[in-house]
Order: C-alpha cells, then sequence, then structure tokens
C-alpha cells in the first residue's frame, strides 16, 4: 500500500491544514514578549466570535478535560450539588470530575444514542431546587448525538437559576454555538476536533452571572483557576508558559474559518453528516441516532450484520482510513466515523466508497455505489444550498 | 468551500507526501561539504534500481526538458540524421529541441492517442539507414499512451545501430522500467511526476555504448554536458550547484518508494488505471486510448455529449479538483486525469464519485455511484493481486 498516507476519520484529533501546519511550524518566540501579546490580542476577539459571546474565551494549555475540570472546579463552590447530563462517555467524564472532589453529583441518564430531553430535566430541577449547576454535553462524541442545548438552557432558565455549563468539545467550529443568546453559562472546547488544531489548547468562556460566582468561589485550584487567566487575557498574556506553536496555528486556522464564513463552516458539517446518513441509510447500516438528535461533526452505525471491529481493521489495512469505534457498553458495538473540521464533501465520497469496499471484504451483502450515490444525491440537492 | 483544499489530479506536477516536505524543509547545507557527498552516495545506487540500469543516473538541476535537450546535445553528433517518434507533445518537444540545434530530424508521427507502431519503425529505419539516434516518448503525457519501448528497443536493434533515447518524464517510477534488460541507450525523467517531487531535477542514465559516443561528441555544450555531470557523480559530487532540498526530498521518496516495494508500486499504478478506465467505461465516456496503449500513470478521456473545459471548470469550482485539458490538436477537446506517484486506489474512488458530481453539473445524464461501483469492483478483483 502507498505508505506515507493516512486517511483520519475518527471523531478527533481531525487531520491538520497544511496551512495550519506551516504556521505552527514557525520559529518559537518568548512568551512574555510583544510578539505573544499581538497573537493574543488578534486571538481574542476572534475567538468570541467563533464562541458567541461577548465574554472572554480563556485560552487554556491543556486538553478538552482539563477544560472541563477548569469548569467544575470553577463554578462549583464546596458543599453544592450539581446535576450532570450523562447522554454518553464525555457526560460521565463531568460526573467522575465532579465525584473526584467530592461533588454531590446527581445523573440524568439517557441511554447512549439519545439525546437529552430538555422537559425531562426540567421536571428534575423541579424535584431538586437545591441544583445549583447543570453539566451538560453538547456533541456526544462517543454516540453522535447532539444535544439541544438551545432548548435545554431554556427549559433550565424556566424552573432554576442554576448554572448551565456545556462541553462543546466536539463540536464547537462545527456547529452554531450562540452563547450569549442561549444563555449559556460556560462552554468549554478543546483544539483537537472541528479546531482543527493539535490537542493541546482547551477554549472556555464564562457568562457574567458565572464570572460573578467564579470570582466569589473559595474551592482551591491554581492551574485552572480562571480568574486568573481572565486577568491575564485582558492585558493579552497568560498566566503560565501557553502552547506557543498551536496558538500559531490557531490564528491561521481563525483565518480558514473567516475565509470560509462561520455560517458557510456549519452548513458543510451539516451536509457531510447528511451524506453520511444517506449513504448507511442506503448501504442498510443501522444508525445509532435519530435524524433529529444527530451531530454534524459525527456519525455512529451499530451494524447487525457484520462485526463493527472486524470492520474497522479492513479499513485500516485496505486504505489506511480509520474511523472510531465505541466506548462504554457500545465498545466493539458501534462504529464512528468523523466529518468535523479539515473535511470536505469529497473527503465524505471518499471514505464511503472505501467504506463500501470494506463492507465487501467483511461479508456484507451490498450493492457496490449505491452508498456513494445515496450521499451524491444529498450533495446535489442539499449542496446547492449550501454553496 | 472548505479552503486550503486542493485535489490535484493533473498529470503532474503532483503532490508530494507530508514526510517528503518535511525531508524538504531540513536546513541548507553546503553544495562541497561532506553531507552532500554522503547524500549523492546514498542515492546513486537507488536511482539505478528505479531505472533499472547499472549505470550511474545523472541528477541534472533543471526540468524534464533540460534533460531531454541533454539527451539530444550529448547524443548527437554535428551532422548525424536523427529520427524522433511523435505520439504526441512531448514528442513533439524532442522535435523542436533537434530543430534548434538545426539536427536533420526525420518526424515519424502517429495520431494522436495512438502508440507508436515498432513494426513500421522497423520499416522506416530499413528505408533511412543514415539515422543514428531514435528519439521516443515512454508515457506520452499528452494523450496518456504508454508507447511500446520494450518493444521498439527491439524492433529498432533489428535493423539498425541508432541509439534509442527515451523520455520517461511521466512514467519511470511509476511503471516497470529496465533500461538494461531492454536495450535503451538513454532514458530521462523528471522529479515532478511518479517521482512525486516538485519539478526542478531532471535524471538521466545513457548506456556504455551511448557513453562511448557522447564522450568522443564535438557537439558544444557546457551545463548541459553529461560527461561532467558523470564525472562529478562518480566522486560524489556535482559539477554545479544542485537543488539540494530536493535531493533531500528524493532521499525520502526513495525510501517510500523501497518500503512499498517497486513491483507494488507498479502495481498500484496499474490498478489505478484499470479503476478509471472501467469507471470511465461505465459512465459512457469515451476513452482516448486502447486498453493495451494505456498509461498506468495519466488517463485520457474525449467526451462527446459535453463541454471538457467547462467540466474541468465545475471541478475546481465544487471540489477544488483539478484535472488537465488537452494540448495541441487535443486543446479543448478531452481532460486528463493523472493517477501517478502519492496517489492511491482511495484517491481515485474519491475523483470518481467527484467527477460523477461533475458530470450531472454539467448536463449529462449518468447514473450516479455507477463508475464508482465500476471501480470499486475492479479494486475487489484486480486489487486482491495487487497487495
Amino acid at each position: 500500500m502507498l505508505t506515507d498516507k493516512q486517511i483520519l476519520r475518527i471523531p478527533g484529533p481531525t487531520p491538520i491544514p497544511p496551512s495550519v501546519q506551516r504556521a505552527m511550524a514557525q520559529p518559537m518566540i518568548g512568551h512574555r514578549g510583544q510578539s505573544t501579546s499581538d497573537m493574543i490580542r488578534d486571538i481574542r476577539p476572534r475567538l468570541k466570535r467563533v464562541f458567541g459571546t461577548t465574554q472572554e474565551v480563556i485560552i487554556l494549555t491543556g486538553s478538552g478535560t482539563a477544560g472541563l475540570e477548569a469548569a467544575v472546579v470553577n463554578t462549583v463552590e464546596p458543599g453544592e450539588e450539581v446535576l450532570v447530563l450523562v447522554t454518553g462517555a464525555f457526560g460521565e467524564r463531568f460526573s467522575k470530575i465532579c465525584q473526584s472532589y467530592s461533588i454531590q453529583t446527581h445523573i440524568f441518564e439517557v441511554e447512549w444514542g439519545l439525546a437529552v430531553d430538555p422537559e425531562a430535566v426540567k421536571k428534575f430541577l423541579l424535584e431538586h431546587p437545591e441544583i445549583t449547576v447543570v453539566f451538560s454535553t453538547f456533541c456526544e462524541t462517543s454516540t453522535g448525538v447532539l444535544n439541544p442545548i438551545k432548548e435545554l438552557a431554556a427549559a433550565v432558565k424556566e424552573v432554576s437559576t442554576a448554572l448551565i455549563v456545556v462541553d462543546g468539545v466536539s463540536c464547537v467550529a462545527g456547529t452554531e454555538t450562540e452563547m450569549d443568546n442561549w444563555g449559556i453559562d460556560v462552554v468549554v472546547t478543546g483544539s483537537q476536533k472541528a479546531f482543527m488544531l493539535p490537542a493541546g489548547l482547551s477554549f472556555i468562556a464564562a457568562s457574567e452571572r458565572a464570572w460573578k460566582k467564579i470570582e466569589a468561589n473559595p474551592q482551591p485550584r491554581f492551574y485552572l483557576d480562571l480568574k486568573k487567566h481572565r486577568d491575564n487575557l485582558l492585558i493579552d498574556t497568560t498566566p503560565f508558559t501557553p502552547a506557543l506553536s498551536i496558538m500559531f496555528g490557531l490564528q491561521q486556522v481563525l483565518q480558514l474559518l473567516e475565509e470560509e464564513g462561520l455560517d458557510q463552516v456549519y452548513k458543510r458539517h451539516r451536509l457531510m453528516k447528511d451524506m453520511t446518513r444517506a449513504a448507511f441509510g442506503a448501504l442498510d447500516i443501522p444508525l445509532l441516532t435519530l435524524d433529529k438528535d444527530a451531530s454534524p461533526t459525527v456519525t455512529a452505525a451499530k451494524p447487525t450484520d457484520f462485526d463493527a471491529e472486524k470492520f474497522r481493521k479492513v479499513m485500516k489495512e485496505e486504505f489506511a482510513l480509520e474511523v472510531a469505534g465505541g466506548q462504554g457498553p457500545l465498545a466493539k458495538k458501534i462504529f464512528r466515523i468523523g466529518h468535523m473540521g479539515y473535511c470536505s464533501p469529497a473527503d465524505m465520497l471518499q471514505a464511503i466508497a472505501a467504506i463500501e469496499i470494506g463492507l465487501v471484504k467483511v461479508g456484507k451483502k451490498i450493492e457496490l455505489g449505491k452508498g456513494v450515490a445515496a450521499a451524491q444525491h444529498v450533495y446535489l440537492t442539499e449542496g446547492e444550498k449550501t454553496k
């Protein structure tokens, strides 16, 4: 097989655009020098637009989980009770972080593959007025569900003053995120998904009322103290040495997002999602999620007539094409294909055409080209609007 | 459209593998230093294997045409008569070079799209015993024809002592090249095709009897004097400053070719050719060349029911996918798709799936997925053998 050729179609880390690689390769600079301040000053307003907020977006050097932990330790005061909505592995991640701080944590879990129901959460909160923070995943990477965050925030606000903290790691920059308009209090994301960067940076924004609580919160923290980060950010610097080369790349990523236009970026992700789902439908591969709950960044399939793990192995061997497996209760039962960030409709046509060959290799009876045709049809209809 | 994403499917320059880009990015070195000598010593035997020769392969800094001119001025003595076999634009290139040196040039032209017939050449040489050098294109990039060089050399030798000079620019490293076994006197190629490098280097090898003539040839030349180059190459250096960064890349390219294995590299190219031709056949797009004459590196199609130029424009606009147009008499009449070098069967599945959408956009009535299915079928049958 042609060496030095990988096709990375997992839901993150995602491929990195060449211009971003080049940007990251520029010579190192001092983190306390003028160049770094200039870079941070340039990044600040541009990052706010992606989050849909007027608040500062903290650039934390750490992976997504560091950002999630920062959200917990900054928003939850000792002795408070919180609610974690669990729709998959990353909802669980939130609850594990809370529990590691001995925070009294209510778990509201829905079957993996389903989205959280805002009305049910509202009902739960009415029965638990003591809850002060609600943690939810936006895109649940482990299932491909995009939780209805806008509706969830509205529902929570009807019955509670609890802060709404959202894990947007695998979808921010790939799907509409209107933090301010939707009334989200904290949004966290990472650099290695729709942001098209290597892992290493986490981005966190907090609402005005969240900042009030953060400033008064006696919960011990140092590196993850968001107030420290914001105070430094406001003067274009960071409290600790940042991952500068990933920040070089971030500037170029923002450039690419602005060149394409955020609305177009979101449309492209929806188009790739619809192409993928149409193809799997045509190939008779059951999807884990309902259309209404499907994330534009990752699609999970739950095969009934072939082995997901064997299929993934074949794809790697035949085409060096990597798709992800299942996690937790879905381990070995599903496979997940990422279509976010540096990924185009043409890339999905390639993935689907290759997948058809993989299906034949694992013994599934399919009509060659049928999945591709379904995706092409979606492109030709929806694609028009997407231009 | 996703910016910073191009799909280059022209018959050269071809995409450059990331590991080759990284190799070329290493710090510059002195061209008279030990590192350069070490690099040249490392490259020499590895390049010979790609040419199928025990002779030294000259590394000339210049594009393919510089290599073709070097072949002419080194092998043709003043006053000699030569034969140029013209099967397309690059056969013409040879004749133009000869004519610019006022060499009496016999042109044996066949209709563009056809291969040269060794028997007809034999007949021509019998009628022209004064011919001392026969110039032929191996892969004619402008038509996608792979001339039967092995058979041609055998035929020429039956009736003539003329040197056989071959332009292998768009196929060497993508198709079997057995210079010694086939009795080829000079093979020339360039760096920007199946060698997966930027343009800037030309590789030239000559047979023992060719070297005898080259050494005695009074034809004036300086930069292109192959003897000067060989004398320096034998002591691991070059007569003039070489394009060192492309040579850094060449080392990595040789590494990739050796990792995959040359036989496998050639099989992969044949597979991509067969997939492409099967797809075009299924989509009812007439091919310019016959199966027996088809090059494994480039395929030309001659559409009858849509405009080739409009189609190329659509492919660029929709997918940033570039295919080449026609040259000379075939201008605007054909389009050419390259499948050489850093290109995989999965890349061809992508190109074909995208092409189907392009066809719909230019108004051709096709059944979506049909071309992809034909290519997939070829992959699943022939692909097995190709593993």
